[in-house]
């Protein structure tokens, strides 16, 4: 469930835009207005007040909100003002700059349905003018390529009918080169992109019934970035939540993980962020607003507590 | 182009259907009335015929062609009578059984437009409750398990932006791994299978410019199977008329081949067999229709003289 929160009766578009506006106009801005509204506003309403906004003031709310906000508030507020999709498409291209950071293309790729992803992509196409594909492959190399390549690529089947014989077989293969810490087989690549969720959730209960928990055998004694890797794409398709959770825990320990909390909290509070929360405080014995707030300060704090509704 | 000619007016349905029956009914089948209906029909009206069959006899108007017909001429029918979405995502699988008829899969998924690809897939996983990626990736190993996988796994960019640049780069890649036939490379694979059609072209023709012609380059003094796979995705991605002219002309060699015939005609008749029949006539001297008479017999004969409009 998601932990956004919004008034009832909500107001018009054209009165969110205006005080939007007034919060822009004088002598800085009043980041309480916007956080007063953004945060509590869903992805149809928030897309309704970007086009009031610019109907009524001939400017585009985001570039205006761009350079109205600065620092970790701006990229949050960046991030949540899109629509889900819109706003995976960006995250998976930000991703791709630079330093790859795979761990968010495995996330978009992995704990996506296979018609989610499909939209992403259909997205991506649209705002950047290339396909995901391609430039996954073109800012990667090696084994990272290979499994982010088929990871992003693949157009999973999408029913519930799992195949025992498979999975037996298949947890067979798994075990056998992890094993012998062949992380990069091909084979590993192969069934962890090609089948469908609900078989490769049969295949890691039948790995975990013969060989105990595959995540456990990935992490190993001194586990190499690809295994981790692995390891994050198996928690993304068959555990999201408790994965989420897990990433929201590194994120407030020892200092905040900025990108992290804006990912996890703008991705989720309009969907599932109620659970997530819940697995966290679990774990930690701390609410996660309340742990949230001891690592992160100013408007970039209230805008994520406002998120997570506590 | 299609070939494909339809009477008008155009009997019902209902009448379709009524006429169908009686060419079952009796000591053997009247196969001249099927083919007389069926191969002049086009998608939507076999799928009426096929509704009103249903209706009419309570039985499959499908398993009743299966029963009644036989061999090359059974075939046929069989995959002329769905609409080209699901006798593609039928082919595909047909193809992957036992001796996995890798041109079919390649064709599939360099000819088809993306979102006609995904289409493919979308009715694939209707159907047999897979992906086709997973099937193809485990009836296939090696090399060709990558080639193939990533080609019908991808999801290109479908726009005719291209980047000059960029294609002149990677057609030095390609160059420089083909010149010392290291075919199966990666970034070969990467290029052919994520960039989109137009970039594509634009590749090749640079690579034309600068070296020659490409599909030359992989048909080389003695290719390899793994070559020729590479160049069948390459004529498929940028001349798929022309590389369908050929297919006929080798369907006519020396002996019919009649799985390729019955490929190219049925899957064409109704969109491009005039241009590929024009461009068979350009290159062999002899009406295409003519060709095939000549390694043909009996209602398979018939059946294709009329989707070829001969």
């Amino acid at each position: 469930m998601a932990t956004l929160t919004v008034p009832d009766p909500i107001p018009s578009p054209a009165e969110d835009a205006e005080k939007l506006r007034k919060a822009f106009q004088g002598w800085g801005t009043d980041e309480k207005a916007v956080i007063a509204i953004l945060a509590h506003r869903d992805a149809a309403q928030r897309e309704q007040i970007r086009l009031a906004y610019e109907e009524l003031y001939k400017e585009n709310l985001i570039t205006r909100l761009e350079s109205e906000l600065s620092g970790h508030f701006e990229r949050a507020v960046y991030r949540w003002i899109f629509d889900p999709v819109e706003r995976e498409a960006i995250m998976a291209n930000v991703a791709l700059k630079k330093n790859v950071d795979y761990q968010v293309i495995i996330e978009i790729a992995c704990v996506n349905s296979p018609k989610e992803l499909l939209a992403v992509k259909q997205t991506y196409h649209a705002r950047y003018k290339h396909s995901l594909e391609e430039d996954v492959a073109s800012n990667t190399i090696g084994d990272f390529r290979k499994l982010l390549v088929a990871l992003v690529s693949t157009y999973r089947y999408d029913g519930e009918e799992t195949n025992t014989g498979l999975a037996k077989s298949e947890a067979k293969i798994l075990h056998d080169v992890i094993e012998q810490k062949i992380f990069n087989d091909d084979e590993v690549i192969r069934i962890l992109s090609t089948r469908s969720k609900a078989q490769l959730t049969a295949t890691f209960n039948c790995y975990k019934d013969e060989y105990g928990s595959i995540t456990k055998a990935l992490a190993g004694e001194s586990p190499n970035e690809f295994a981790l890797a692995l390891r994050i794409a198996i928690r993304c398709i068959t555990s999201p939540k408790k994965y989420f959770a897990k990433v929201l825990r590194h994120g407030v320990d020892s200092g905040a993980d900025e990108d992290a909390l804006t990912r996890v909290i703008v991705m989720h509070a309009e969907k599932d962020l109620k659970e997530i929360k819940e697995m966290f405080h679990k774990r930690t014995n701390a609410a996660l607003g309340h742990a949230v707030a001891k690592v992160t300060s100013g408007d970039y704090k209230s805008f994520l507590l406002a998120l997570i509704g506590d």
